[in-house]
């Protein structure tokens, strides 16, 4: 079922997905007869996001999905040819017409990879018209799909491994498919579910949600339910009349916390009973359409109450304003209190969400230890990364016609690393990355155990180095337009992911101020780039 | 034909593109038998984006596509029952399986309006538990569309009316459609075209794009055109081989220009050859993959006076790096000394195209008077509102059953305003609006010339107005389902936008700490406010 709907999910990644400049490009090489010339791009970025010291790699599944579909309609033919010149050779729009990818190659990290700058994360190669029209798409699945999965990833290092992040941003995507792309790479980059349901019928990631304000404030307290009868949770036994049991507990909850049994607003009161009759076993209560204290608390606490003695345990309280940390210390502390009051264990553990606005600052805060806080809802700031809203991805040629390219502009930060490349991350004795060394791919691997001089981007000398292990980084995914080897689950990917990240030396994966991993040049990689920006002939 | 691709382009709004909550809400509403119950939400966001006082409203199109189509799949309500409970009622999934939007109404701010906190974008009635479910989708709609032509249109104030803004952000954006989303509500806002060319084909927004460096870099200058050859602009006459000519120009170019005619590089000037065969009539030379000064201009010089000589005149010049505006001051005054040596008046004005992370400041020094700019590119800062990558917008309950809510929390800021609300702005005797005012549906509409006391929002005291004029913001757009108006065009929109943000006083139009434009309530909305803050009964 999910790759029949998927079809449909993906139907804006598609061929004229792609800068204008692509198209009078592929024309351009088309009149020049270079079309179909051996050329290779390589996708990269230039800085690690957020200020951090690494990225995870993702968007491939997109990548290669968009790949193995990849072909122009009449239609899109079409709308080519109304807006260049009027007198092109309709021989080029024949080709255009024939194009797929099955000339195409790519090499990639593997999706969840640790991504460092100038490593790429893609390298693409076939006929140069082709793969020059490849880039804007491959960007824009591979920009923010790592971009996002990046973020997710730095909220769970902050989180730390058990409190349970739930994503809600769809609301704040960039319309519907940045909200679909938001939820799935922040579940790759290590969040436990979304609120996205379109992301858990086509992407399978876990769904969550309960009730927001508007359901509460829906109820006014004279509703009267068609059927307030619910029987116990294991099946025997009379049902009862849950609102009335509510009714019941309410006033032994009011006058236990020394509040007026008309305190707590009815409304709000009959909207948890609303839901609690829907989701028995799933019962939460959003305490802050009113009062938290006043009413929210001591209504959740009766229909909890009320439901616990048909064997139901309610699944959380969600705060949605004010102190998050504060209200969810107090409230820890009335739940253990009413535990032992009312000999209801379960109660003390009664998950306790949290959401609001929610940035890497306050989710540290919420985080710390001692914290009561169990799960916590990230919307805005995982979705837009307002921190750095795009990775700034780019995609380089790097040969053409089996010759090596290289940008030499004057600003030596858009400089390109040329030639085809094979990369390698060299790991210490302790299975922890040491440095990413990139080299042409006619040269032997490096091998474990053996020094190695390399240069490390940017520096003046070059050092040596003894690696304990090589692990190869880019691995052969599409030949000649065939999917080499299956693609992991979105699952796997989130597990390799987390893997990776635990390799990271500490120093690398501070979040904030962190060392910077070490990206390096072979020596032949380095002579080249040295003769290149010398004028040297290509 | 756009409207048929169209079903495609918006595949990925659809009815489980919601937050799961909405869906297990409904399952709440059904359960207390409150599903058809009428209702009435409000779309607004609470503060305008970017630090400045107005938003455009947009998304209106979007919406009205969607709600038209709204209906659950089979699959898709096989989904939602694989999340709910296995014990839900199946009578609750035949509800859904039969939901469309045939009850619904709509009333919103036309496209490309100005909007102001607290005014509803929309005003969503129907069945309660209809009118929730679609709360995500409408704010997915709405709010990035919103943001994006706001942003747009801070751009186009700062750039002033001549300059041609370019929006290239696709590759930065929130996945395909994402890019999709920010191409066309960037020229609602105000930009003059996108490279995006799905949007072009899709949205009918103009695409332009000429050349990347990766064609320019593609060039050895070992290449041999296969049909170097090329006619004159006016067809008459003998096809001259345009490499040749070229080189000739280039030796009178360099001379001119005191630098050795092997100095520019000649993959560049083999590219720029390529690119001005294909596209004489505009041709633009990118300058800076090598030097600009040493290379790119002299290229592109003997490029255009090449053609020139065939009648043809270069559209361009593109800076993607350095400092653009002392660059494109240079480069003016050269073009003017050129002009008058070889006595080529239409080179002192060829258009100067720069790009590369232009944000708003850097546009203000790019757009100041003098400047030798025309057009500029501008692409992550637009797209992704790095500013404030999102608007916040809020999609609230305000009545159902015929009777006012309010959330009425202990967060001010998060408090809602009742009923059923109509809104008219109203304008001083030089057509400026005054103040937007929200008024009960039931309330006479204020009349021009006459007094009315007004309760601006948060504020303790009312006071008295007379506007000159009074319009009425809200439209009725979908009245029981059906479309009651025709919806404007993206280029008419975009073009009421720029009227309307024309009349906003200059000091609410200011971009950076400008005075916040007034909305205030009436009388009678105020005093339902304060008897529903006072806890009265509902």
């Amino acid at each position: 079922m999910a790759t029949e709907l998927d079809a449909e999910g993906r139907a804006a990644a598609r061929p004229l997905l792609t800068d204008l400049y692509q198209a009078t490009m592929a024309l351009g090489y088309w009149r020049a007869g270079r079309a179909g010339e051996p050329a290779e791009f390589e996708l990269f970025f230039r800085r690690c996001p957020f200020g951090g010291s690494f990225a995870l790699a993702a968007g491939l599944r997109d990548c290669m999905r968009f790949l193995r579909a990849f072909h122009l309609q009449d239609s899109d033919v079409q709308f080519l040819a109304s807006v260049l010149p009027p007198d092109t050779d309709p021989a080029f729009f024949e080709h255009l017409r024939a194009l797929d990818c099955s000339g195409v190659t790519v090499r990639a990290l593997p999706e969840g990879s640790l991504a460092f700058p100038g490593v790429p994360l893609l390298q693409v190669s076939g006929p140069l018209l082709l793969v020059q029209l490849l880039e804007t798409p491959l960007l824009c699945l591979v920009g923010y799909a790592s971009l996002v999965a990046t973020n997710a990833a730095r909220f769970r290092l902050i989180a730390g491994p058990d409190k349970k992040l739930l994503e809600f941003g769809l609301r704040r995507a960039q319309g519907p498919d940045g909200g679909l792309t938001a939820s799935t790479y922040s579940y790759l980059g290590g969040f436990d579910s979304s609120s996205n349901t379109l992301a858990g019928q086509l992407r399978g990631v876990p769904v969550a949600g309960t009730l927001a304000h508007s359901f509460v404030t829906s109820f006014s307290g004279s509703e009267v339910p068609p059927d307030p009868m619910l029987a116990p949770a294991a099946g025997e036994g009379p049902r009862i009349n849950l609102a009335a049991s509510v009714n019941l507990w309410l006033e032994r909850v009011c006058t236990h916390l020394g509040l007026e049994v008309q305190e707590p607003h009815s409304g709000e009161r009959a909207a948890f009973v609303a839901y609690a009759l829907s989701f028995p076993r799933a019962f939460q209560g959003l305490l802050d359409s009113y009062s938290v204290r006043r009413s929210g608390l001591p209504n959740f606490l009766a229909v909890a109450l009320a439901l616990g003695e048909l064997g139901y345990r309610a699944v959380g309280v969600r705060l949605d304003s004010g102190d998050l940390l504060q209200q969810a210390q107090e409230i820890r502390g009335l739940f253990r209190n009413i535990a032992a009051k009312f000999h209801i264990p379960w109660l003390e553990s009664v998950p306790i969400v949290v959401s609001n606005n929610i940035d890497e600052l306050e989710l540290a805060r919420l985080a710390q230890e001692g914290s009561e806080v169990n799960v916590i809802g990230i919307g805005t700031s995982v979705v837009t990364c307002p921190q750095q809203p795009s990775l700034g991805c780019v995609y380089k040629l790097v040969s053409v016609g089996g010759h090596p390219r290289m940008k030499l502009t004057e600003d030596p930060e858009k400089q390109t690393l040329p030639g085809s490349k094979a990369a390698f991350r060299l790991l210490g004795s302790d299975g922890s990355p040491l440095l990413d060394l990139l080299q042409l791919s006619e040269e032997l691997p490096p091998q474990a155990g053996q020094e190695l001089k390399v240069w490390p981007k940017g520096a003046q000398e070059p050092y040596t180095i003894r690696p304990a292990q090589v692990e190869p980084l880019l691995r052969l995914f599409l030949q000649q337009g065939q999917l080499c080897e299956p693609l992991p689950s979105l699952a796997e990917s989130r597990a390799f992911a987390q893997q990776s990240l635990s390799h990271l030396s500490p120093k690398n994966r501070w979040l904030w101020s962190p060392e910077a991993y070490q990206v390096a040049l072979s020596e032949k990689l380095h002579t080249l780039v040295d003769s290149l920006s010398a004028g040297d002939s290509l």
